[in-house]
């Protein structure tokens, strides 16, 4: 390890480890070295807080003059509140930066690195640049396309079901993969369901895990057929949002809203319209998004190219069915060279179950 | 490792190494040690030949007197050519014996230690033991039952499935997960599929490894609707066997026997009887059957708790398809907690794929 | 992993990255957490400067109101420019606080907790205990004996030997392991070595990586022998400290303190007293020192249960020789019952060679 | 794995099985196949018996015919009671041949397969070619050079010594450590050590494992002051042979020889000349030596190019002294770039001690 990659590490692994606490912005870390010694370390707390710069540029003091800055983003050239984070470095007398990667907004890349070149500072980019796109890989998206990151969670048989042919689906995995998912859900801002499992299940939709936090819950129901006595609707544990189809029932809706529910029309005439929930939630600032089903929801998604990330935890049993649903259901492919391959895949026991994690390539179509 | 394990670790060795080639015998492995020498080694290679002990006898000769035997199996009381291979080796003038594991069959389970006791010779039973009951899964179902070890083998994409919607399957399994499965074909003494896989694939059902043996091909086909211009009936690379239901269609059949193909008529009304394909399997001496589907295929013989061994090639891919057929079709069962565990679960990559190798535990039903 | 383990790694992480930076003070790492987020990170960077508390309660601000503060080390009751710790802490409104070890030192273990618990903070001790304490072996002699902690450092071929009959010792290590010798000496604030090195070897005894800082370099020389004209007395690339025995020459030393170098008198008549020679290096605060030899040098240490930790670097090459020295000399032990044993051994493959980390075990004595 | 490796790797697992029991001669496996069957294994089992050709044919029988043979050194042409395997080869009417490596003898290398080739049958060579030359080390050197091949075992501390200043030397290393010596020295035909070893320690120098085998004592005593006493010449356990110089004692000569040990005068005058050792045990066929030192004895071997293989074992132990031995004295080096490299070193854990295996490279000199 060089001692460039020494220092980044530090930032990166200051960065990661406030994992859910800085959406809808970006995980940074920071690191200042003086004179061979680290004189600032700085990470991004949340969202409005200052940037992970400025907390290493305030610990450094007068000894960040001179000094080299390590961050895992480039520096902003406009935002947050303390300015932008590229002018604090020059007015702090750094001499030299160490950046892990541009800016992902196409529109603004390579703006911080021009503020801190046109001010003598000399740049470095690209040092671990792959693990820092990595630990981004949800703001990343949502910072170019306004829309949230999508994963895709399914517990399934070796069969790929999610059920038996009558419905029963408690418990397809072990209690060890089960609090993996809520490990899951307080990494998310938002969890989403179709109603239909809402009316099988009537889950909670929430993070069991101890100060978990709980995601948004979102529900799709096309013509707000939710039942008001449903978990989701009255426990108040956490805000539930319904995306609906165009005509919808204004009955319903006004029964909802009293109960706090938001409900939100998309334009679509008998189907939720997707794009249209990845806009709204995009412009409410839910920037990561875990699809938990069931088999329609995810292949609307799928088949829509809208899936992020994928997270399958598989009970190695089987359990058959012609008429028992699976995790992906929908039509489907045409032709096994359309299938959507799944890259840089991972597998990872947990209990008894295996999870498989891995990015959809919708290329192979 | 003991110098009784160093010993029964190459008789098992040379035992293993004969794996698809003494069908329906077990492996069996013998040493002879004299004086904390080897004096002799054996093998059984083929049904009808000698047994491992006699071949290690042989080797040894004179040298066998006084010397210690180590077998992977208890030695017969009855059976073989060459008179039971426990008189032989009180004969040699063997003075102890170890072995791995008794007789399968509880009928003349012991008869042969008896022998070697009522000798005079030192008796181990045990050593290894484990081992040795793996490496022969199949003889020992066999012996015991006189009906076929079965195998269940799919190869099915993540979200279970074995076909898109449209029934396109090829290719589901990367090249190197398709040739480990003609290794698995080497391995069996038969191959099953249902008629529809027959009608809808016209697959060879050979295996295409260089000097591979190709199994019986055995069709389920209850109204002997089989197309007459299939591979498996016109190729002639192996032989074809269908198990058809009681009442069939005599002149299809005579057409079938025409070109070879041997008919078996089972006692099922309208569907074949899968009790009487077992046993009538067992009674032509198959005792490894490789059930490849489709679907329904592996629910019947899954449901009716016949399947002794699974292996599932899975591809990390998604097709998708609610009308996509899975490798687990059927009824399935009602709830989860009658969900067939596999136990012994062992994953292996295979190319891009993943082997997923158990054994059913029925008794979570 | 549980939340307390996941933060009070943050702060080892962060403490850990600041190794030889903060002599003669240990390394420290904290952080704040509130409402289940990080609000606060520190760490300790150099002596005189604020402690790693202070660095979090102030990158926390307000938010440290009411939360838990995670210190790798007891925060102090009393020193300190930034005054003590703990009260900063209970002033900043801390609710509990998890910390992973008591001071070592005797005289205040305790002290810092007592101050919290009397404000009515709840305090939790002993999270990661072990990793705190070995991360900080050298301070926590340093702090309880005001002696410094000794490292014996040797790089030898596989026959023990440190140079040939002939003297020759270039070289015995590979390029590779060379360099760990200099990343060892960066970590260490003093260099050790017996006047004898100076004379056969006339080495820099500096550290040779980037930025890399040198340490102080104590040689020991009973009868102020040193050549005038030897590196460590000429080149000025670092502090260079004799010691001697009680009557040494007079003449000499001022030869030597005109160009720079300390010669400190020992009570030893006529060798160096090697006690003095740690109680004088603790009262200049120097807190570590790597031993490098030679083979009389290192077994004095040894024999006098001196050394704390052993570092040796073997090389797979043999080179014999009665007469050449090996790096453990003196009298040795007499019997082998007598041998010390090294405790917690670590071996690790370094370049073409294998370095042996472990720590000596004097109770086998 | 290819089917030649699968088949040839057979043929080596039944080959190294045999380690101990075939000196002088070489371990050989080999495996006769046809029609994709195995037909026949054999190993050779002990000097005087046939080859291991001629078993795997015995096995075959008729089946050998038309088939393929695998053997793990080239068949040979001349020697054994048997005939040369070669021939044999031929007359079984064996159609393809494949063979691991040629003889290492150079006069006889190739003429095995010229046989075979001349008869029609088609040969390849070199399949694992590197297992069965690794396997068969010590009967490589053998067969060429008629010599032994050399081990030189030493059990010592981390700083290289074999006994402490006063001589104790019980113990350096664990029981599991002496275990595996006792394990070395069952595969070695004979064990050697200077007399001072034996006026020292009084071994008795014998392989105390069950069912070991004792390597005959080799005793290297320039003027024969061997103890008459010495458990190596009074409990008959082993044979003792003992080399001596040119003028040695006459009486004490006939002493030795009267008590059944066998004296062997060298060309050495002052010194047992090292090169007459060797030689008169390659004589006397004896094709191994496990050196166990001390130190000078192992020094001489080294410096004189003889040593082919190093085995130390060594304890995580320090214990110092100028005088203490260590395992390599001698005059050693002048010049670390002299130094002896070991090559293919591998370091294996054994109990609490580390034992290094290595083949000296003296192109480094
Ligand atoms: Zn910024
Ligand atoms: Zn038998
Ligand atoms: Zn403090
Ligand atoms: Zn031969």
């Amino acid at each position: 390890m060089t001692s460039h990659e020494f220092y980044m590490n530090l930032a990166l692994e200051n960065a990661r480890a406030m994992k859910g606490q800085t959406d809808p912005n970006p995980l940074v870390g920071s690191v200042i070295v003086n004179d061979n010694r680290v004189v600032g370390i700085g990470t991004h707390l949340k969202a409005g807080e200052p940037h992970a710069e400025i907390h290493a540029l305030r610990m450094a003091g007068d000894k960040a003059k001179g000094g080299t800055i390590y961050v895992t983003l480039e520096p902003c050239s406009h935002h947050g509140r303390t300015g932008p984070c590229a002018v604090a470095i020059v007015e702090a007398g750094i001499r030299k930066a160490v950046v892990a990667t541009l800016d992902p907004n196409p529109v603004v890349a390579g703006n911080g690195v021009r503020i801190l070149e046109e001010a003598g500072i000399e740049v470095t980019v690209g040092v671990m640049e792959e693990e820092s796109r990595k630990m981004n890989e949800v703001f990343n998206k949502f910072i170019v396309t306004q829309k949230p990151f999508i994963t895709m969670k399914a517990g399934s048989t070796l069969d790929g079901k999610i059920a038996t042919h009558t419905a029963d689906s408690k418990w397809i995995t072990s209690a060890e993969a089960r609090k993996d998912v809520h490990r899951l859900r307080n990494e998310h801002m938002a969890i989403l369901v179709g109603v239909n499992t809402v009316i099988e299940d009537d889950p909670e939709l929430t993070t069991r895990i101890p100060n978990g936090r709980n995601p948004i819950r979102v529900i799709l129901d096309s013509s707000l057929r939710i039942p008001l006595e449903s978990q989701v609707v009255t426990d108040g544990q956490a805000e539930t949002w319904i995306f609906t189809a165009k005509q919808y029932n204004h009955d319903a809706r006004k029964e909802l809203e009293e109960r706090g529910i938001t409900v939100f029309p998309t334009s679509g005439t008998e189907r939720v319209d997707l794009e249209d929930v990845l806009r709204m939630l995009g412009e409410q600032l839910v920037s990561s998004v875990l699809v938990e089903g069931g088999g329609s929801i995810h292949a609307a998604f799928l088949e829509n190219g809208l899936v992020d990330k994928v997270e399958v935890y598989m009970a190695p049993k089987l359990i058959g069915g012609a008429q028992a649903p699976t995790f992906l259901e929908g039509t489907g492919v045409g032709l096994m060279r359309d299938a959507v391959e799944l890259d840089d895949l991972e597998i990872t026991k947990i209990g008894k179950d295996y999870r498989f994690t891995g990015y959809p390539n919708y290329n192979t179509k």
